[in-house]
């Protein structure tokens, strides 16, 4: 017989009674029933209840054992009564009688429990995570990261892409973060960085003539922590292809991310239909550019009705330009308490307020539209209003005014505020749409353009399309967006030397200054560069969805706390004063 | 039609001839044979030959294009004549009369060609590394690695193996070699490291109840360069199972190995018995604890036939404690000039040289052994080696004396050289053994008493050998050698904080020593820990027998160079007084 084990703790059912068996597990739990023990012991892949009386040999050591210790178990196969049974355990119809006990690893008292799923905070669970990790959720939360993660390779090798590893010791790759700096020990005073993302390294694979790359790739940003970001590393499936425009990336891709849903998804529903919307009506149908459309609410450009009207405000703001009046629509929303709850969210968001207008039936049983906005637009102006909006009785609509930029973001978390409050948000699926046509560039607080996304996007119209208006550009960059939340980000890459000079010339770099930023890519896009494209996926994030979970150290094995501190294995800590002389480095003191 | 392809470079043979098609790809090679062009086009799958004539409205454009160009061919398929089908090629049978061309890329003049595999320099190769991962070798050795990549986490899956990422930035897991640290810029003088392997991790994921843990893990190691190391980061194949003893070890990894071997070895034959063989043994019979078995010579020891014999050097050397004479048989070595250069050969290598007996046909036709030790020691004592080695006519035997640590490497590699020169190392195979029974601990030139191998394996007999001699004590640690070649390296761990605080203590650490360096562990150890086991096996090193390179950076898409550089990134490089600041880190300037 094996020295550990004759079988795991899923193994054993009504088949097996009579066998004489070894088990090894942790003490799940223990019972003393007067005279008899009941131990539930625990392994990877499952629980067995184990039974001893005074008539076993193994008793007396048996009484002896706590929760988490882990024992081995000689002992014989007996069938439970009907009675008995248990239908959640694999091995519902048996129990073990012990004979013999051996411990294996004896535990101290613990600082937190493992049974029961006992609320913990979070510094003793990351303190003691090897025992938190026991735990049935955060164990099933690792094997589900895991199976993810094959189930994302094995559809990436079946649709023909090759995983290659890239450096993580390396050059700088500004992906808008801090890098994170290791000095060189055989060149003191330079320093090596670990790679915000394979970027650079992926665009260069292309160059090199592999067509179809991925890789599920560890990625570094010295950012400060949040809680749906680790703040070290984190990891991303990565992919490239060559000779590609932006619908076949869609096209490789859906069929991964769809299938790796419907997978792990449960009951949950994956919708098949992923639209295009352009960023600018994702910006203003959802207040978003990851909008979650489960919510079925599309806001509207409403400044028609408000101009010249009696509402002053808006009135007033609209002579300015580039201003709007834009409508949240919230069917089933008309009463007038959740239309000032919702004024009192905006308000709590630091606007100063949403006017609204709903529709009730009136005292004569007819319709009448109510709030304090109709009063002032009358009644003409906010029927027309309803109609655009397609609004009826027992529903209402809100309404902000200004420049876009200053109140869509508010008015997207409003949606997402209405669409939960008045449930029309559909629970139990996941909802995707391409966001495409980024505008390539955006102006600063200052006037200066910048690039908005992706400096390595190819901009739509090419060179001639640079040599316009810059603020017109739209870059073949794409985002996809899932229930709220940006999964997947991308673009066909500029793989033209002098366009690239020039998109980054637009945006204020130098040619000198590109030559030595991106030196590397700069120079193989000299020597026959295929046309290529690709894409980044969150793999934390989509682990994070499919789990259920909003906080990404839940789905990490080993995370750091929000401090950036490993609480259990002691990082960061001193250097010796020989790794500084080492690297001549000398830490200055604080002020 | 797709954009820029309708099939790839590799798709097209007789079955399409007369359709109109549209290829993307690299010029390969263009000839002009008097007013016909002939262009060898090439992507990541194959080559097509295109053509074009005067007739052509692509002909004009097509004279302007040079090797490595990125372009797009519109054309229709053409049979070849049966004389000029090219049987090595896919599309040996068609090639693709031009009707249309597209520019994609141009190239400037090439630093290095792509087309011949002409030798370069290796720092041309790297700093245009995009150009030499096109030539065929490269590309062949990239997409070998990622095959044995895939194979091998196939193979671990299909084992009931699950992959988990373990962390990057994390505590310093000191293995033997400097860590890689990254400053910490939340925490000002505080650093982290890079794990020089996931020891520590996979172990706690062990102690967390995981049962059977892989990863393909990148290990960071400050280390010197060398031909066959990678500076900075390489691949393993991480492994760790929990109510395991060594052989269970053993059983999990064979097939794994043996298998990839066999789908990657080509025509070379993988042999299925792994001997074991004890650490001691390796390194008397073969001079080395990881042998190449490919050649049979096992070497003997011989005192007792030098003891008191004529031979003074050897007689004299024997009297001291802990001495030896060893043998080298070499069947078919019998010629004194073969003596005489492998004599010189251990010369070379730093030894006074070896002494030797060959066998040869006498004047008088008999045997007769030949060689200045031969007459020194008589023939009695001659005719008892002979024997003792089983040597006969033709045959030689080289000699070394001292205490064995001082000659065992020298004798390795002369066994090495003696087989090769004699032909009978065995080509074309792959031999395996598993080197058990590696000693705990070893002196060093002190007499102080210091861990042999890895600290955290567990003692042979537990505590209680560790209450006897230390010396005497063996491991549960084993390497798997491969043709010469530490494939794999791993142990049974220790998990019992007494007995590991006794082992540390025995090689002078303290427990206070212990609990600082590893201290996460050590708590783990004190909750439930399950006996456990595992290995890492080196990817680079696998790929490299695969491919029958000796140089880890054939086998790595983008290597450094031997003094730690990427040479096309610019690696490593100066910081900007910014990050410093912020890292709160100044350089030392050089005294």
């Amino acid at each position: 017989m094996h020295a550990y084990r004759s079988h795991t703790c899923a193994d054993l059912n009504a088949g097996h009674v009579g066998q004489e068996v070894r088990l090894s597990g942790w003490v799940h739990r223990v019972r003393d029933h007067g005279g008899v023990l009941f131990i539930d012991l625990r392994d990877h892949y499952g629980i067995t209840q184990v039974i001893a009386d005074a008539d076993s040999a193994a008793f007396a050591e048996l009484e002896k054992v706590r929760a988490e210790w882990v024992i081995r178990i000689e002992g014989v196969v007996k069938g439970r009564d009907a009675a008995l049974v248990n239908p959640k355990l694999s091995t519902g119809e048996i129990e073990v009688y012990a004979r013999g006990l051996t411990v294996l690893g004896a535990a101290d008292e613990l600082p937190m429990p493992v049974f029961g799923e006992v609320d913990y905070p979070e510094e003793t669970r990351l303190t003691y995570r090897f025992l938190d990790l026991r735990r049935e959720k955060l164990h099933g939360n690792m094997m589900l990261r895991s199976n993810v993660v094959r189930s994302l390779r094995n559809r990436m090798w079946s649709a023909g892409f090759n995983e290659f590893q890239t450096p993580i010791i390396t050059a700088s790759s500004p992906e808008g973060a801090r890098d994170f700096l290791v000095p060189s020990r055989l060149h003191p005073g330079k320093f090596y960085a670990l790679p915000q993302a394979p970027q650079q390294f992926k665009q260069l694979i292309m160059v090199a003539g592999f067509d179809r790359y991925f890789q599920i790739a560890p990625c570094f940003r010295d950012e400060d922590p949040r809680a749906d970001r680790s703040p070290t590393d984190f990891y991303q499936l990565d992919i490239e292809m060559s000779f590609v425009e932006q619908e076949d990336v869609f096209a490789a891709v859906q069929p991964v991310i769809q299938g790796l849903f419907e997978e792990f998804g449960g009951d949950r529903k994956v919708y098949a239909d992923w639209p295009r919307i352009a960023w600018r009506d994702a910006m203003l149908w959802y207040g978003s550019d990851k909008p979650d459309l489960r919510n079925p609410i599309r806001m509207q450009v409403v400044s028609e009705h408000f101009r010249g009207s009696g509402f002053a405000i808006f009135a007033k703001l609209l002579e300015n330009e580039g201003t709007e009046v834009r409508a949240i629509p919230a069917p089933m929303g008309g009463s007038r308490k959740f239309c000032d709850r919702m004024n009192a969210f905006a308000q709590a968001q630091g606007l100063p307020g949403m006017g609204y207008i709903f529709w009730r039936k009136g005292e004569d049983g007819a319709m009448e539209a109510a709030g304090p906005l109709a009063k002032n637009i009358g009644p003409e102006r906010t029927e027309a209003i309803r109609l655009q909006l397609g609004l009826g009785e027992g529903d209402a609509a809100f309404f902000l005014g200004g420049k876009p930029e200053t109140f869509e973001a508010v008015a997207g978390r409003a949606r997402n505020e209405i669409g939960r409050e008045l449930g029309l948000t559909e629970e139990n699926c996941f909802k995707f749409a391409w966001i495409v046509d980024f505008p390539m560039y955006e102006t600063d607080d200052e006037g200066k353009i910048d690039f908005s996304h992706n400096p390595f996007s190819m901009p739509q119209g090419g060179m001639e399309a640079l040599e316009g208006d810059p603020l017109k550009v739209h870059a073949y960059q794409y985002d996809l967006a899932c229930n709220g939340y940006e999964l997947v980000s991308g673009g066909i890459r500029n793989h033209r030397p002098e366009i690239m000079f020039k998109a980054f010339e637009i945006a204020g770099y130098p040619k000198e200054e590109v030559e030595k930023r991106f030196g590397g890519m700069v120079k193989a896009f000299r020597y026959g560069a295929p046309p290529h494209g690709g894409c980044a996926a969150g793999i934390d994030r989509i682990v994070m969805l499919l789990a259920d979970e909003a906080n990404i150290r839940e789905v990490i094995m080993f995370p750091m706390n929000q401090r950036a501190e490993d609480l259990l294995m002691g990082a960061p800590s001193e250097p010796t004063n020989e790794q500084l002389r080492e690297l001549r480095l000398r830490v200055v003191p604080k002020d």
